[in-house]
């Protein structure tokens, strides 16, 4: 029933691009502690991938206490994926780091082999994202290229064309992220998304429309060619994200 | 948070076009026992109102049998309204029935008092809209306008302009319900339904689109301004419908 994607990407089972959107929870922990505390809590909650949003980590700029505290959490997580990101400031990242330590600790994640998948803002440019490139293809990491809208929803076309950006610069997965001032601006979201799956874009898609206005397209935005969608375990990550129990109820009457 | 419209119409304390969409369960009975006991078992369902569709009576066009079950029916409803509605056969009714036997049917049920609301279609004509809709005003009776596409979706424009012209030609609701044939589609009768509600329709709206693609309108519709959802109690009235208990589910994490 719903679209699936013409690319797929599966990483430890799970399928991008498939029958079913699949939902990730996020961890925002400040410290190794709370990370594990976190992780503990909410893997219960049987989501298909976590993100962990290191850009919230006390330590981010240390390299060592990272990777210990990354080699911690994924002993705990068994099978499940992670996306690891450190998500740039201007596009919500909690704290503002250099490129140059972003890009130590990317290759450090991708070095280490336990970040399955990478998540990598388009707005670090192409040399940037080469070097992530090249780091993913060696350790076998997949790329997500994203682009996050605070602010407003760009026109149909633009945000259509990010994806196809994402896709031409070498993503494995294309992502948005971006903020409705109505409903006109979630069905744009939508609509730019199915253009984008029915269209020229061939690799999984994750879209949505933040804020509460937005909250219909983390349940509904798999029809329109969405391939993820984060929920609150224990914490949310972004404005307008439904916590997970009440997600799969809703997404169960949507996706047969 | 959803959009409300300029205009409410209220029946029974039950409100169009307020906070929440209302949910509507059908009624397709072809005899008066069948018709009560489908009305005592989706009661305790507690559906906001409830809808019969007379049109698939089999004694649809002897008005004496057809009043004393919508005497019967009413009495075990309390105070939930009815619309009363006998489909045209062009629009997904199950029987052909003269516009002549049609009209006195409306005639008889509106001069009962025991129909809250009726349902006409559009394509009915101004003369014969204009016949029920003074019967109407003599019997306090709300009268939803409505035109059902089984084969397609129209444009934008044209299901905006059907909304609109119902609601000139006088109607206190508006109805449009129509057949997706990918999800673009989909967009497109969320996308007309809100350019009504933001536009110049003030008055509550009934929007769907139908059929599996269409079942997020069912659920989410109320989002873009559809006032009023079909659910399935016992039988469902048109393709796509969804049990009510699921709808619910769904809803509640969509309208907080």
């Amino acid at each position: 029933m719903r679209l699936e994607s013409k690319k797929k990407v599966t990483v430890n089972g799970k399928v991008f691009g498939g029958s079913k959107p699949l939902i990730c929870l996020p961890l925002v922990a400040r410290d190794e502690t709370t990370l594990l505390q976190q992780a503990k809590a909410i893997l219960p909650l049987t989501p298909d991938l976590l993100e962990w949003r290191i850009d919230r980590f006390d330590s981010v700029e240390n390299i060592d206490t990272c990777m210990q505290a990354l080699n911690a959490l994924k002993k705990r997580m068994g099978t499940i994926p992670l996306i690891f990101t450190c998500r740039v400031d201007r596009e919500g990242g909690c704290k503002k780091i250099s490129p140059q330590k972003r890009l130590a600790l990317l290759n450090a994640a991708i070095g280490s082999g336990e970040a399955e998948i990478v998540d990598v803002e388009l707005c670090n440019g192409p040399e940037f994202i080469e070097a992530v490139k090249t780091a993913c293809q060696k350790g076998g990491t997949k790329l997500i290229l994203s682009h996050h809208n605070f602010a407003a929803t760009p026109d149909e076309k633009a945000i259509h064309d990010q994806l196809l950006l994402a896709q031409d610069m070498g993503a494995d997965i294309a992502k948005i992220a971006v903020m409705p001032n109505d409903y006109d601006d979630v069905l744009t979201l939508m609509s730019a998304t199915l253009k984008a799956r029915t269209g020229v874009v061939k690799i999984p898609i994750i879209a949505m429309s933040m804020g509460a206005e937005g909250g219909v397209t983390r349940v509904a935005g798999g029809l329109f060619g969405s391939d993820l969608t984060f929920a609150i375990g224990e914490a949310s990550s972004a404005p307008g994200q439904i916590p997970i129990a009440e997600l799969r109820q809703a997404m169960a009457v949507l996706y047969k």
